[in-house]
């Protein structure tokens, strides 16, 4: 090409540094990126940004994509960048500060996962570079949506959930420890009410493990561990802190997004929700990547199986601890499978604060605690303290057994409270209704899926005391006009809702068959 | 269940019917719903609204399902909600109205969705489900996008794409036409400057043909034959006047998006867009939907092949034909697909207005017209002549001759586009570059979308004037700084882009091999 022309357009570019002020609108997207500038913008026209379009904002020092929304009352005036929160802590502007507005670069990792849809295997470079852009903000809330279905639509082979949880790993920070063995458990989830990972925390720590527990919140069930922890201490733990709790107390139980433990990993599931969508692939990378950050070296998983839970069948479950198994080993990760029983829920409580009640019940020893809660924190801590060395295959559980029962297991959660922050009482439902059965005879069946979706549609997660109260097990007597379940609310319009889709579907959440 | 509990329920929803006052943002978003609540607000606390929550919107007559953002400040008062202008225009509101919030039901349609991202093949009702709720405004763009990836990575087959076509056609408006044959013409496109549409139109017409056409806007490329037709004369008719233009002159060229025939393509295509992914279902879906809703019989499809063309590969362009066949077939519509070269653009200009001058050289007859638009022009309207009964096999392309040549064609289209509102000049661009060859040599290939994307960053197709305007065909010589093409822009910001890119991307726009 002719100098003159190069020239020229430097000369073009550089008359034109196109600024806007910075104003902050204090609006929550969830972490999207969102920019408001008025349609008649000397930018906005000089640029061609179109409605929908998404813009590189930048102050000089950070830079953030953003999705575009045009203006054309006087929300925001000519000359000004109206910017979601999300936007205004990745600019990391003040009021008024000038920003600049231009074309992003086409995303290059965009086109790996149109590889991915059209049927490509993708490797170690492709998903780093996918993960950095989902990590760095630069993906649209359409496009994140096509990696997560293209992941599901087609499923990752093994050197891809291989490469996923490394990339998952690499783009976020990572732990390590002074000590060994770190011990480590997760459930695949899908059984609501099964809150035994306080139980295990603490029993693991009692006999002198190191575990330092960092838990989800709900992805599409009623509670995430980190929800159900959070009404009895604080989990938003930092770094700094999760270090100091866990060497004082041998564990912690925090909530695993405050310390960017595979923050790529936050962003996909807020997509999979959306979706209520959860593929292999991506469980298992985020399982594993979440422990390999965590700096974990010896991991038991639950793996609950029944009709209604996530993992559905026993070919399921067969298919799900081999890529875990396999995954785990290319990261020196030693990993034990326990498949359990999914085939109803566990404990009494569906939603934060209700299941926090039976962890407390089953810590303290209380004749009324859920036995079933109970039974399965003991085979699953029992495995961990075998995996970690502490005793011989085969005599953990009677261990766990031991530590629950002499009252160490709850002196050792209470500290771990106390040194999160302290301890506190789970919340109380303000409102709420019994759903009683039409007649009488056996519960043959429980739908976990019907169960959790009345505890959401009641408030839970978000609202803390929400949720089912099981009165009922599979297998129990029920006369016509006994309470079945009791919903909990904050509020009489969830309430409402909830008790309108019980009312809808009735005893398909409890089949009751008549003797 | 029992009565009291129903009742109490039922007493509750009533006692709390929660509305807000609308407020108009004037807030472009491209279609997308959005509200705007106080975090505050009564009913983001009562109903548990979180952010980026999708909620149902109702006053009374209409409803709308929005993407929630939370307002933290005082843009947006508690007892207010801020609506977008796609959320204002489908409620059909006043300011300070009445407006009822509420969470809307689970979308049930999605399930479908995620059938098939596990590899099920979705039906008539599936897809007819799909496509209302789409309509209907109820998918948020991360459940678009995800239908629109699965229909990618788990490719449609032929009943799937029949089953699609169809539900398009029924939630849209359909034509019916007192006339028969009812003939039209389709571009699948990829081939910048292939604006042969209204030369045929043209042609057809002035033989006595009825060709309602409609035509797309851009998708991915620099111009639709809409944003074209848009620079010489109004394209944007409702079904009233597209009937009373076509009753008159026997046709007319209008924007499809403009009469609601297929509206769930226009929502795809967006996103399809935003993620430049077009798969074969979509595509034929897309092409023979709108056909089949705009009433035709008869049906020329062009498609052009060629490396860097939409249909790379003669297998793909078998593939794609087969498709197209076995869709319309089921329909009852006679379709031919004309398989024309795509190794180079079609005329000298890409880019809405300048294309139209080319359109308007062939049609008067101008000595400097571009050959390749008239001979591909002749070639499709002989084909269509032929098709639709007006001349034997094998005699049309000399018939369309005649028509073009003896101006009949050209006193046409001036009919037409007074009949649409007026003819006017196409818009003429107010700055522009032209890019010199850096050596001599002869042109032996040009990258049709490294060229369409200097047209975009030019600012086509939304600056009507912007685009690129060819100097050189491939097998032409060219001396050393002599220009190759030149670059047409309404702002220097665009100007600057697309020369940049140029810059960057020198000879693989044109490859020039020394002789």
């Amino acid at each position: 090409m002719n100098p003159p022309k190069q020239s020229r357009s430097r000369a073009l570019r550089s008359a034109d540094p196109p600024t806007l002020k910075a104003r902050r609108l204090g609006l929550e997207t969830r972490g999207e990126a969102v920019a408001f500038m008025h349609r008649d913008c000397h930018i906005c026209r000089s640029e061609g940004f179109s409605a929908h379009a998404r813009v590189r904002l930048s102050n000089g020092r950070n830079s953030v994509i953003a999705t575009l929304f045009h203006v054309t009352s006087d929300l925001i005036r000519p000359g000004e960048v109206g910017l979601s929160e999300a936007a205004w802590h990745a600019l990391g502007v003040a009021e008024g500060v000038a920003v600049s507005a231009s074309h992003p670069k086409p995303l290059e990792s965009m086109s790996k996962v149109r590889s991915k849809i059209y049927g490509e295997q993708l490797d170690d470079s492709a998903l780093r570079s996918i993960l950095s852009d989902v990590v760095a903000g630069r993906y649209s809330d359409i496009q994140l949506s096509s990696f997560v279905t293209a992941c599901s639509a087609r499923p990752l082979a093994n050197d891809e959930i291989t490469a996923l949880t490394r990339a998952m790993v690499a783009v976020g920070d990572r732990l390590s420890w002074n000590r060994s063995p770190i011990v480590d458990k997760h459930c695949v989830g899908g059984l609501p009410g099964n809150r035994t990972t306080p139980i295990i925390v603490a029993i693991a720590a009692a006999c002198g493990l190191t575990m330092p527990k960092t838990s989800s919140r709900a992805i599409t069930s009623p509670a995430g561990t980190a929800d159900t922890m959070e009404t009895l201490a604080p989990v938003d733990l930092d770094l700094a802190t999760m270090r100091r709790v866990v060497e004082q107390e041998g564990a912690c139980i925090a909530w695993g997004g405050a310390v960017r433990l595979s923050p790529a990993d936050d962003t996909l599931i807020r997509v999979e929700r959306a979706l209520d969508l959860d593929s292999e692939g991506q469980l298992v990378a985020s399982v594993l990547s979440k422990k390999i950050a965590a700096g974990s070296s010896h991991v038991v998983i639950d793996m609950p199986v029944g009709p209604t839970a996530k993992v559905r069948s026993s070919e399921d479950a067969q298919s799900l601890s081999r890529h875990l198994a396999s995954v785990a080993t290319a990261f020196g990760l030693k990993l034990r499978t326990v498949i359990t029983d999914g085939s109803q829920p566990v404990g009494r409580g569906i939603g934060p604060a209700l299941e926090a009640r039976d962890v407390l019940a089953v810590l303290r020893g209380e004749k009324a605690a859920p036995d079933d809660l109970r039974a399965r924190s003991l085979a699953l801590a029992g495995v961990l303290l075998e995996l970690g060395g502490k005793t011989a295959p085969g005599e953990g559980e009677h261990l766990a057994a031991q530590i629950l029962d002499d009252g160490r297991a709850w002196a050792k959660f209470q500290r771990i409270c106390e040194a999160q922050g302290g301890m506190r009482a789970p919340p109380v439902s303000t409102t709420r209704h019994p759903v009683m059965a039409a007649r009488g005879g056996v519960i043959i069946a429980i739908d976990n899926r019907r169960l959790a979706r009345i505890a959401k549609l009641a408030g839970a997660p978000d609202a803390k005391a929400a949720g089912v109260e099981l009165h009922m097990a599979v297998g129990k007597h029920v006369e016509a006009g006994q309470p079945l379940f009791t919903i909990h609310a904050e509020t009489d319009g969830e309430l409402a809702y909830a008790l309108e889709y019980a009312e809808h579907n009735d005893e398909a959440v409890m089949t009751v068959e008549d003797q």
